[in-house]
């Protein structure tokens, strides 16, 4: 049984309203709430196409009066129009009205299933009855964490420990998880006094370090949030406090986008990808982004088949300018490609290599300059394929 | 038994060299032989890491004196350094030796798996064993286009009859096919007279018009070439004939690239996507190639799941600006998302058309302007994964 560094003043419910019409009944509506109005900020899907939920959540962000969360986990809400405008701006109202504050100071999330309008009975029932539950300790919160998942296998949470606070996370996210995020949602809140600007201004970083160094297959979703709250009373952290806080949470959310990459749907292999030598970071996670969606990189991987020259040429469309001598690749801890020149190499020794370890590792080192990125992806497999293809149905 | 439409001048010759070890014997080498110098030009592909055979080509074209290919199955040779270039060349020289014309008169390509040097005494004995058995016809043409496959399940050749010549064309492709060409070779050969400034300005507009509008999985290839002969004598095509060839050559194109998406591996839909009312034909066709790529949409496809919103959100990621409300989904007689807005529809009855068609097209119909793209692709099935998890293995 594992314990959680809990932020305090921060409660949890997880109920099954109905919404998700599985037997057995499958837990399907979550709410977080704060006891006292936190400091909050926010990063979204950059899709054009984005669920209503993320409309009602960018309007209210930053702020430093949130109260609560409220999600549900079935439906996307998503290409919705108006009607799921107004159902995404009714769960808040609900969630506000049960635990008695203002509909404005409530937050909204969704996941599931795009183009199908909630069925707002069914809310209008579940809110408050999740609200009755709202509860603080380990067990609500793991509750919470189960209740958000969709084709995960398992709850993320992720917390730490800071001399006077906690950083609490959960997430959830198997995948359409592409850099840019895709439909993943993660919560990260703290205990800690926190300056709204500081807040604003950390969301994106962390999210970048993070959950744009992930993809499962690069479509990115409608819904992407990742949310951070933080209810501290009294002077705000500053200089070298701050910066532990937010060295912590960046900490918090890549771990968090580590166990979505490990629980990727119908995932076999956890591929850590080190992109080093480019000119610039962003040049390393382009390349990496590359590698890691190649479908035909991905389902090498899945068949232990030591193809070497997908990733060599997944690099290669990238769009980043370089010659081939100043590349090399190595798997595991065999060097294949040698800037720019293949190496002999005993295929069968890679291939058990490949099929002996769940989690692999490719380094692909440039000699361009300083860049480097550390992204992590999964391979294709025929289960990735078998969830795919009848999810609605 | 079909009859081609055969440009006059063209000999050609497919045999078993060893270069493929695979029981039966299996074709692995061909050679296209013009009986004059021909104009040529080509089109290559825009990947960083580029086989040897193409820099060869690069190197040589545009010309006016072209007498030939040769052109190797069951590897690549990409990604082989030095050696890589030289081995290229001295397929040249060799097939050149054998017809008694100079090396740089001849061109090179190649397909098959990355990273492996050629097997160089193979090449020495293969190719004048290869010239001796070039003729003309029918015969020595589909010969020559199953000789150039590797996981296609079936040759691919169209051709074209004008006034007084004609367009011959064939290509081999099945995966690795993305926008800006993947593994796919393509070679049209005409007699008619064209100038080589002509013929250079065609071919981009051609590729453009016909290979760029196919994705198999998106991952472009070390190897893609198309290259374009024509050896007709005599006073060169200007004007309204000129234009004729042209509309032609591009058809040809057209017809081989469908081809190719229909054969995709282990696919079991052809989908249609169409594109429409963008601003530019270039914003149409990326929001196509993004939904053609999207693993969701593919894997969904495959299991006739109606799960449109998957579709609606790729194009919502392609990075073409637009409000929901300027957007339409249309699939097979389908309207699903009308400007903005889900539709109800009948789950069963799409499902069904799914189910019961081969061939799919979807429609997304943009209030934005006049800019359209009709682009094919295929779905994601266990035996594309299948395929793809032991290529080399």
């Amino acid at each position: 049984m594992t314990t959680w560094h809990l932020a305090r003043g921060f409660r949890f419910a997880g109920i099954h309203s109905g919404l998700r019409a599985s037997e057995p009944a499958r837990l399907d509506l979550a709410l977080i709430v704060s006891n006292l109005p936190a400091v909050a900020a926010g990063v979204f899907t950059q899709n054009r196409v984005c669920a209503a939920p993320v409309h009602v959540c960018r309007e209210r962000l930053p702020s430093s009066a949130v109260r609560g969360i409220v999600i549900c986990s079935g439906n996307a809400n998503a290409c919705t129009g108006q009607q799921g405008l107004d159902d995404a701006r009714r769960m808040t109202a609900l969630a506000a009205e049960s635990i008695g504050v203002d509909a404005r100071q409530m937050l909204v999330c969704s996941t599931g299933v795009i183009g199908r309008l909630l069925p707002m009975a069914v809310m209008e029932s579940g809110i408050p009855k999740a609200a009755k539950e709202l509860a603080e300790g380990d067990e609500a919160l793991e509750r919470a964490a189960r209740t958000i998942l969709t084709t995960d296998t398992r709850p993320k949470i992720r917390t730490r420990a800071l001399n006077e606070y906690c950083i609490t996370g959960f997430a959830k996210g198997a995948a359409m998880i592409g850099p840019n995020m895709a439909t993943m949602l993660a919560f990260v809140l703290t205990d800690a006094p926190i300056d709204v600007a500081d807040l604003a201004a950390l969301a994106p970083v962390a999210a970048d370090q993070s959950f744009n160094c992930i993809s499962v297959e690069g479509h990115t979703s409608t819904n992407d949030t990742l949310l951070f709250l933080a209810n501290g009373a009294g002077p705000k952290l500053k200089g070298k406090a701050l910066e532990q806080f937010r060295q912590a949470a960046i900490e918090v959310c890549a771990e968090l986008a580590r166990d979505m990459a490990a629980d990727a749907e119908g995932a076999s292999h956890l591929v850590t990808i080190h992109v080093e030598g480019t000119r610039t970071g962003a040049e390393a996670r382009t390349i990496a982004k590359t590698v890691a969606e190649s479908v035909l990189v991905k389902t090498a991987i899945f068949g232990a088949d030591p193809n070497w020259g997908r990733i060599v040429s997944a690099a290669g469309y990238a769009g980043v300018p370089f010659a081939e001598s100043q590349l090399s690749l190595t798997l595991g801890d065999f060097l294949l490609y040698d800037k720019g020149t293949p190496l002999p190499f005993d295929a069968a020794a890679v291939s058990s290599y490949m099929k002996a370890n769940r989690e692999l590792t490719m380094r692909l080192t440039f000699t361009l300059g300083g860049g480097r990125c550390t992204f992590y992806t999964c391979d294709l497999t025929y289960d990735y394929v078998r969830l795919n293809a009848d999810y609605t149905t």
